[in-house]
């Protein structure tokens, strides 16, 4: 019987050269290392292109020049391999794509990526320091869950979706847990933050360190026309796109209600405010400003990642952005834990912020508040999640 | 108040000019629709490429020559744009990719893609028919979790990764569920059937179409060796490869017991063999065989999809595949409801599977028999998945 059927090592030896000579035909370079990081903290960044022209890198690691991206040249070997060796760089995840002959290219030999928007880019982690963070390290994990809520007060979609975080031994727990919830930005959706955030590898990290407490970590989609991110809709595998309805104008903030109910019978929550934190980053951080308002004793945590502020005034009819002040000064009066605003010198938002805090400080509302180098980047974004997380749900 | 603040619509317009300043840059032509489906299910895919000397197309769509995929020209037009339209292509969900003077190259307007070992591609649908299957349609969704369980007795690593779905309505139901184990090939992971195979989609839409009952599917990562899938363990974000330890030699078929203490402790599932259903893809397939002999009545349903037969001659001596022949004897003694095999006419296991089929005849053992058009790909291993849930836990 073993004998009369094909050997799997034989199949083995098969599978293997395929891919082998799909991978000579079309990634040209199957044995090329591209990223490398070295022991400095140095990246080389290799390339198989022996008839381009001329090959550049671009990555966060190379600065723009105001508003167009850096790249530097990549110089060719005599197999046709183009690479790029960096200074030692801080430790940190970075995105990095090649431009050949023009023409933006992934990296053949690096499959991880992430989207951004309409914008996929290969990552790196260089380690050693605040990218060990955003690193799968040998810890407990916690649980990553999609799944779909109720959305009926919503006159666009009834069905949304949702990604949640739960930490390790949620499940085989029977305490309850407090709440981050996370919002992301313009032409974000609930997979932004786990993906571009790192945001189980985070929390994963900062839980096993005893940085943070354990806490569920809810990413919702704050776009109420998108029932999803897009190609997990109805609406098939279409382009991202930054134009979307129902973003900042009340609608997300009135709705949001349907969440906090979904997660608090979903899971085992301790449903009081000192157990709930909103987060957001740019229009997120404009969602967590007025959300935190609007619903008067829900959070006593609250953190703005370069925020947008203040409404436009085409919105500013909403009742969400009716008497801001008056609710800012409720929100003081009915006490919170923190209200925590970060931002980066170089934000485009930066001088909103300031006047924000202006406000704030008129209304003698503490707030702790945090500036960064750098500007409206996930590098940031990531960077206030690590700096956030660990003042929450303090016992 | 709203005066002095930095008006969101500015903002807005900053976001997006910014992004289409990248794209500009970088992408290359951000409003060009790529693919696009036509109504007669041909497909466009364009590529602004001025500079290129010759840009051509692969996909699953075009035949392979042997072991070289195929590939088509595209033409470029005075703009610089380069495509290709295909004849009308019968619904299903394919694969594609640039060769832009050689160097393979993603679509810059598609950030729709799927990983397969090492190798990443874009993804387009042909709706109208079995591509519908694989879409996420407008009815109740069920919830995909990337979990960890104990892999004590595992000699490699103590927590392995697990993907599993369960079926729209199960939070809110007090129900048990039947389960089917569902097994990746060689070079596979976790990830494999969720993203490659489309397994909710298949499964939303089978379920609300009331073709296959509600059911959990457990998707696990059949390489003992490893604890996740490539940049989802502390090895970091490493390029994948086909050559992993501890994938064929019984030690996934001995530690599966764990995989089923884990899903039948974690989740509400009916634990009887007549609700316990395993299949799997090649090397999936030939976990399938064996682990359905090696754990007697513990499984009622088995599909081998394109499955490897008989362990390699190194590997024999592993108790899981002492006396197959008496094994299988005694699985067909204990009865089962459903033995399903299906391979393609073009598939390089064709020849063991006819040999395994032989056995099974003179063994007396029942089993249903799909014979496909195509070889060992994820376009036959989707659709076996289709023809096959129906079948499962049928009351």
């Amino acid at each position: 019987m073993l004998k009369k059927t094909i050997s799997l090592l034989i199949s083995c030896l098969l599978f293997c050269s395929v891919l082998t000579a799909q991978q000579a035909l079309f990634g040209r370079g199957y044995d090329i290392i591209s990223p490398q990081v070295h022991a400095n903290h140095s990246v080389t960044f290799r390339l198989m292109a022996p008839n381009a022209k001329e090959v550049k890198l671009t990555g966060d690691f190379i600065p723009s020049k105001g508003w167009i991206p850096g790249s530097e040249a990549m110089v060719k070997d005599e197999k046709g391999i183009w690479s790029y060796t960096t200074k030692p760089l801080p430790s940190d995840l970075y995105g990095y794509s090649f431009l050949v002959d023009g023409m933006k290219m992934m990296d053949p030999n690096n499959v991880h990526q992430i989207r951004d928007v309409a914008t996929v880019t290969n990552i790196v982690i260089v380690g050693g320091g605040q990218g060990d963070l955003y690193s799968v390290q040998a810890v407990p994990h916690g649980t990553v869950t999609r799944t779909w809520y109720d959305s009926s007060a919503n006159p666009y979609v009834k069905k949304r979706r949702v990604t949640v975080y739960t930490p390790p031994g949620y499940e085989e727990s029977i305490e309850k847990y407090p709440v981050l919830y996370l919002l992301h930005g313009m032409g974000g959706d609930e997979e932004a933050w786990i993906n571009l955030g790192r945001t189980a590898q985070v929390l994963d990290n900062l839980i096993a360190s005893k940085k943070a407490e354990p806490m569920i970590v809810v990413m919702t989609n704050g776009n109420v026309a998108q029932e999803a991110a897009p190609g997990e809709s109805s609406l098939g595998l279409y382009k991202p796109s930054m134009q979307l309805e129902g973003t900042m104008d009340g609608q997300f903030e009135t709705s949001f209600i349907e969440v906090i109910r979904f997660v608090e019978s979903r899971y085992r929550v301790i449903p009081k405010s000192n157990s709930r934190a909103i987060a957001g980053l740019s229009m997120g951080g404009f969602h967590t400003l007025h959300i935190s308002r609007y619903y008067p004793n829900t959070f006593d945590y609250m953190g703005l990642f370069s925020a947008a502020t203040m409404p436009d005034k085409r919105n500013a009819g909403s009742p969400v952005y009716a008497d801001i002040e008056k609710s800012l000064e409720k929100q003081r009066y009915n006490g919170y834990k923190l209200y925590w605003i970060a931002i980066g010198k170089d934000d485009f938002l930066y001088k909103s912020n300031k006047e924000y805090r202006r406000l704030l400080d008129k209304l003698s509302m503490d707030y702790v508040y945090l500036e960064s180098e750098g500007g409206h980047t996930w590098a940031n974004w990531r960077f206030y999640l690590t700096e956030f997380v660990p003042l929450l749900f303090k016992k």
